[in-house]
């Protein structure tokens, strides 16, 4: 491992970050700080690092630096690597990478015609990846629940005899949510359900002992464009400060927003509502109540009808399957569909650049694979609307999870946590108790 | 002053700030980060603090506190005032206050009809605010920025004589502004005009010794959303974590984004481009080359032209009064050109609430004045337009500071980033030099 690289690779993470700063620094917090140093250090570097390594470029004393990496190994963070041979004098150093078989997160993902859970280790693989599909549409909360919780029960007896840990679990539902209560989910017709207590009292998370700082519950596309992130920062480091717009596609429309490599939830919480973004004041009827919004123009229904595919006969994956088909055989209505739903999400992507000066805009969901189609007006229109993109360009791609963004961004939530905050695991109730 | 009180304000900063989180802390880190903890408390408290209180509330010891506190009084941040009488036993504390003769700031404003500079002390105190009214369209830009370093010179001059030291300038243009370059500002036709350069050459900054850390240049909506953000937490300390959407209607429209206490500029520093938000698709042309922009419905020109004002033999000041007494006497078209105006407003505004999910927008600029009209229909599109309108209510009012946000808030944000960061002044070249 190059020295300079790791040093750069601590500026880095150093830009990216953010922490109160009008608390009085003491003892305690210091280590805590250190500790997450340490450990995001190892698991940005592509090779595994020696202790001296990270003394060197964090500028912590080698005696500082091995009572953090001893803690950081003793609770299964970390694992020792045999050292890669080398040349010159000395005995080569040990080399210490993330733990494969240690803490792992658990993703779960409510959606109107399926559920789906997946296993994330601290590396960032996917373990286990679970999608039983069946329309959730009209079913009492309760029976959704039970049916996401045996799926849950699943995926964590098989990630326990892999000798993961289970550390904490994310669930997404396509609605807004606020402290675990759904307050709105229209495609599923649930108000005000209390999701988290409902998970919280049901096996097999009551019997894994998580508690309501182990388990959230989010919008599906926040945990998507956070699933898409972590990809982009496996695959290049310096991703993991990306700022984006990414679109999800699906009954509903939603977005998530990445500023500067965090989630953006808005000032309270609700933010991303791109789906209500209004494109024309007096356009059609929306299911909110309002008129216009891009929802209306862009969502799945209104794509299948203005292609001219019929439904009545197929399964909505099937349905859009049909329309990529069609529209890569050139046939009109579909070309016409596509043509004036990427103007519409073109529309409200340059209300997004206008406002928040994204560089990257996302297709995800089901506009991933149409994104043939879809990228160009998209692009066009923020071209035309954004002044500043003459010299500040944007650039239009496909989701790289494609559909599983979402439940991946879940469970891959949950580590990410614990890699930016370490001591809540080491100090927390799955290790204690 | 009230010790639990004085904690509730360390946890209110603590809430409100951010700083990066992956540098290991040291010694030196831990001075500059307490420094700054101490003058924000004392900055904060309505009455002056002992350094007792500030050794409780913020839990350094009593030694840590006299020697921070030694350091700010030796640097013109705090001054000692005389304890108050109080019951009990014992000799009353010796209270600390904000330095109103130390450092200050000088805010410099060019705008599309008028110059003018501004000079706020670290109490967040006017101390001077004078306008030069003269229309700068078509002037060249020297021109322009003569004059302005001409203002610049009097104020200098002014403050010094009051026994202020300037410690730092920032400009306010009507443009895209990205470091220190002026890239676009439509109404005055300017295109990459290296602003920064030019005023740090010009007398008296040149004199002043002042260097591109301590001179800014940025847009006027974001200076006047500081200026307003500033106002609220003068008059309400929890205020200062405030998150609104300014809106700051001129020549042109734009807008200032303020989330959690802190201006918000986007990803690239090109955001709040609320101007250019799509109302419609296919309506009228905007000075930007685009089609429906909020600008081509909202701005100045629109409202008066809608409105029937006749504009030529008027002033636009003087234009923007006439409009507001007729609208007062109830004149038909003025009362449609506010609510077509108000409502255009409301659907961008309703957008940004979606997006954002901030809880105010405030009406500034030329819209202050014009709030009792155009506040019904922008609260009526936020209400019809944002689903969680519903229980996350969203408040619209008129900017405080009214036209002179700009200038003021450009003058408090140089205090604002002393009293964030003191280490900056009490090490900067305007002390050591």
């Amino acid at each position: 491992m190059n020295l300079l690289t790791l040093c750069g690779i601590v500026k880095t993470m150093a830009e990216g970050q953010a922490s109160p700063a009008d608390e009085p620094v003491r003892q305690r917090s210091l280590r805590t700080h250190n500790l997450g140093l340490v450990l995001r250090l190892v698991a940005a570097s592509p090779q595994p690092v020696s202790r001296a390594d990270v003394a060197a470029a964090t500028g912590l004393t080698k005696a500082t630096v091995s009572t953090l990496v001893d803690e950081l190994l003793a609770g299964s963070l970390l694992v020792e690597v045999e050292p890669a041979p080398r040349a010159g004098a000395g005995r080569p150093a040990v080399g210490l990478r993330l733990a494969a078989q240690g803490p792992a997160g658990l993703g779960l993902e409510i959606n109107v015609d399926y559920l789906a859970a997946c296993v994330v280790d601290l590396t960032g693989a996917i373990r286990l990846h679970e999608i039983r599909r069946a329309d959730q549409r009209g079913r009492p909360p309760d029976a959704v629940l039970d049916d996401i919780a045996g799926l849950a029960a699943d995926a964590v007896e098989a990630a326990t005899a892999e000798g993961l840990l289970v550390a904490g679990t994310a669930l997404a539902v396509p609605g807004l949510v606020a402290n675990g209560v759904v307050r709105l989910a229209p495609n599923l017709d649930w108000r005000d359900v209390d999701v988290l207590t409902a998970l919280l009292s049901r096996s097999p998370l009551a019997a894994l002992a998580l508690t309501v700082d182990t388990v959230t519950v989010d919008n599906e596309a926040n945990l998507a464009a956070l699933g898409e992130l972590h990809a982009w920062a496996e695959a290049d480091p310096a991703a993991a400060r990306a700022s984006f717009l990414y679109i999800s596609g699906e009954i509903g429309v939603g977005a998530g927003i990445v500023l500067g490599g965090r989630l953006f939830r808005g000032a309270r919480g609700f933010g991303g509502e791109l789906g209500h973004v209004t494109i024309r004041p007096d356009g059609p009827h929306c299911r909110c109540g309002a008129r216009g919004c891009l929802e209306a123009y862009a969502n799945q229904e209104a794509l299948l009808r203005d292609a001219d595919v019929a439904t009545d006969d197929l399964a909505s994956d099937a349905a859009l399957t049909r329309l990529a088909a069609l529209a890569g055989a050139g046939a009109h209505p579909a070309r016409m569909a596509l043509e004036a739903a990427g103007s519409a999400l073109g529309v409200a992507a340059a209300d997004v650049v206008n406002l928040l000066d994204v560089d990257t805009v996302v297709l995800g969901g089901i506009y991933a694979p149409l994104a043939p189609w879809l990228a160009e007006p998209v692009l066009r229109e923020i071209s035309d609307r954004v002044m500043t993109a003459a010299w500040a360009p944007v650039t239009v791609r496909p989701s790289v999870l494609g559909p599983s963004a979402t439940v991946v961004g879940a469970a891959g939530s949950v580590v990410r946590a614990i890699r930016d905050a370490p001591t809540t695991w080491l100090e927390g109730p799955a290790r204690v108790g």
